[in-house]
């Protein structure tokens, strides 16, 4: 009966995505600063080929041709390929054998691999292949098991993580994420129509809905990033919020952006880290910082939350998160988010269950992510060349790599998007139903509303 | 800080319950043929009167008044109880600190303690009490510890387990349960001035709107009670359903009424158990049945959907659940549901992480049970008579307290009640809101519209 589920189900938006070719001549002459390694590519030999169909089998047979350094096209079978896979020399094949995860992402970065067609649709179709591949099980093993770090978030090393990642620069950032909020996190297409834009503040209300924000209410938020939450928040709900986050350059930001909105007075953002949370709040609210956290974190964010928060109060939680637990991807916990690690619901379940809190109400987010990165994606690209000349090609190209690959995890469903609810175990004030968070409004649904921004 | 959580908090209702009074005379005679052992009270000394004050003291002072075999009260501080407590010997005063869970069940059942006022009020008193009860942690470990037996539900135990509580007898049931369905498993209070009939008509209506039930698919469900959902789905939204139940009495109830109401070509109850399921559905559903799964068998239950549930398909397990690991109330296991245990999420887990389930929604519909239970007590002291009847004083007596005791730990938030809805890993069919759950649909949320039943 297992055999059911592995029917090769053709990748969501297959066509549609977002192409960031590599046209395959300059695959094939020297352009990358970073492709000038010495390697010598030589005539395709036999075990290469033999190499490329184990690979393929490996991979589940994935609707992928596959284009060799001397040109040689190897599983020429499939005539509709969501992309072409160029290898651009012999050593660039077996690195990626050895060390999938992470040299292949390397290897991209660096344009040693190429791709044709649809980049997110290649890895979803990897990531789904995966599951029905066949053969090397050591190669399977290598992949999940090498390249993996420790995750050990100490407070420097947790701000040295997040200086990695966030202080890259607003004006990087500003390209492609969406103009009123600048929200690094997964919006709420409550309607696949809605814009980037539309979607996320389709986002902030949802959360507001679900823990019933109301005027007066004191809020504390775990990792605000741009701030841009914050000031809906107080904005729209008339709360108090206080915002930690350890990322200098987006506290600065989100700073800046509350006094020209004349929020100052009602919005707080403290430079620090999680754990030093201090004062009593009605409700604790973190969206897309638990990634950072680490599992072995996750009771002491219990306590911070059981110290902080009010009888009575509310606190909601959205993270990445998996079915079941997995490290990050070597070479995104490498390369790009150090320190991450999406947790699955039990391992979330260290914050609440020694602190009594009850979950009261969870929500898997996941294809929402999907066209969140697809929006992400589409605005990517249109300023992949300005990226190019603040950064360089490798950081160009590893962040097209990161943001794909992000949509096909989403897509093929390895990783979850979890939004949970939680209270006080003893507290009864529970609503009724559900209905509330889907009241029509529709004004505030849509995002036609203006929230945050000018 | 951790001394905000312990302010009393007055159990919801107060007052306002349904009373099922132990008169004072009553327990200082020997009515009961269960009193009858050899007790010998007299008079109350200091050592009885410090045992008590430590006993309240333990119990993190409720507004419970003591009285004591010779009429005396302790605690007689409080103007307001919530009820009081009668200890009619010696014995079943150090026999209640001895074990409380269990012995004070046995001797509530006996008679040999007796309560004057709201029994559940008083049983969640102590509920809340205990959190912030301090001193004698011996005897906080003595509860805890003893009188828990290990869960091993083989295929005949489960049977025996099953057999001993729902084989009691239909008529038994149907004297407290809802007439249309009887449904013995918490009801939905989309608005709690339902009647219980409503509430579970739109329990079974929230199951299937959650699992986007269609005419012509194929339902297994597991653990089916008196088949009264399997009929709301066969009738309602056309579907085809087979309800595995191990209850001889519960089964050929089923069976009667699916043929008294034209179903049975629709509906097929098969005495087995879960774990022989066999075919291939639509959709999962479990109401009411992990509870008595053990969580040793939570693997074989995952492996047993994974192996029935056809791709794109959907599943929903609803359970009575816990916050954080806990056995059942030692009492109530052994003398009510022998098998019995209540669930974390974290340990839910266990079905749906090995076998690439993705959990898409929860809800905790804790207060509902509680609701759901208070219209049970009100029905079933309303032929408490009746009950001691058909089967005898100490019978009607444990079963008020199980009631009471139920309803209790659910308003305490002792006990949750989680509804899980899941699908496979790799499946992208999953609605952009959960708005559909609660789309205007008036009857059928009100229960208005006939459903199962004449």
């Amino acid at each position: 009966m297992k055999e059911r589920r592995h029917a090769y189900t053709p990748p969501r938006d297959r066509g549609a995505g977002t192409f960031a070719n590599d046209s395959f001549a300059s695959q094939f002459t020297d352009t990358s600063p970073h492709g000038k390694r010495s390697v010598r590519a030589g005539n395709v030999n036999t075990l290469d080929h033999l190499t490329v169909k184990k690979l393929l089998q490996f991979l589940g047979q994935p609707p992928i041709n596959f284009v060799l350094w001397d040109g040689s096209k190897v599983a020429p079978y499939i005539d509709d390929p969501v992309a072409t896979l160029y290898f651009r020399d012999r050593a660039s094949l077996y690195l990626t054998l050895l060390r999938p995860e992470l040299h292949w992402g390397d290897l991209y970065s660096d344009g040693r691999v190429g791709v044709e067609g649809d980049l997110a649709g290649l890895l979803e179709a990897v990531y789904r292949g995966l599951e029905r591949g066949t053969g090397w099980a050591w190669l399977k093993w290598l992949n999940e098991s090498l390249g993996h770090r420790k995750i050990r978030n100490t407070f420097s090393k947790a701000a040295d993580n997040i200086h990695h990642h966030y202080d890259i620069g607003n004006d990087f950032y500003r390209l492609w994420l969406d103009e009123n909020a600048m929200q690094y996190t997964c919006a709420y297409y409550a309607d696949p129509a809605m814009t980037l834009e539309q979607a996320q503040l389709a986002k902030m209300s949802h959360v507001c809905r679900k823990l019933q924000l109301k005027p007066g209410d004191r809020v504390v938020e775990a990792g605000c990033g741009w701030g841009g939450f914050a000031l809906y928040m107080a904005k729209n709900h008339g709360a108090r919020v206080k915002a930690y986050n350890i990322s200098r350059e987006q506290v600065a930001y989100a700073r800046e952006k509350a006094g020209a909105m004349g929020l100052a007075d009602r919005v707080e953002y403290v430079l620090d880290d999680y754990r030093n949370i201090s004062g009593e709040f009605d409700v604790f609210v973190s969206v897309g910082m638990l990634e950072h956290v680490g599992p072995n974190h996750y009771p002491v964010l219990g306590q911070v939350i059981d110290g902080c928060l009010k009888p009575g109060g509310r606190g909601l939680i959205h993270s990445i998160g998996r079915n079941s637990p997995k490290p990050m991807n070597a070479w995104i916990e490498r390369r790009i988010f150090p320190g991450a690690y999406p947790p699955t619901l039990r391992e979330m379940m260290d914050i609440f269950e020694t602190n009594r809190f009850s979950v009261l109400d969870v929500e898997n987010l996941r294809m929402h992510y999907a066209l969140t990165l697809e929006a992400w994606i589409q605005r990517y690209e249109l300023h992949a060349d300005q990226v190019e000349k603040m950064m360089d090609e490798r950081f160009m190209r590893s962040w097209r790599l990161y943001l794909s690959g992000s949509k096909a995890a989403f897509t093929a469903g390895r990783l979850q998007l979890f939004q949970v609810l939680f209270a006080r175990e003893e507290d009864n004030a529970i609503p009724w139903s559900r209905a509330y968070q889907y009241a029509s409004n529709a004004s505030l649904d849509r995002g036609d509303k203006a929230a945050t921004g000018d």
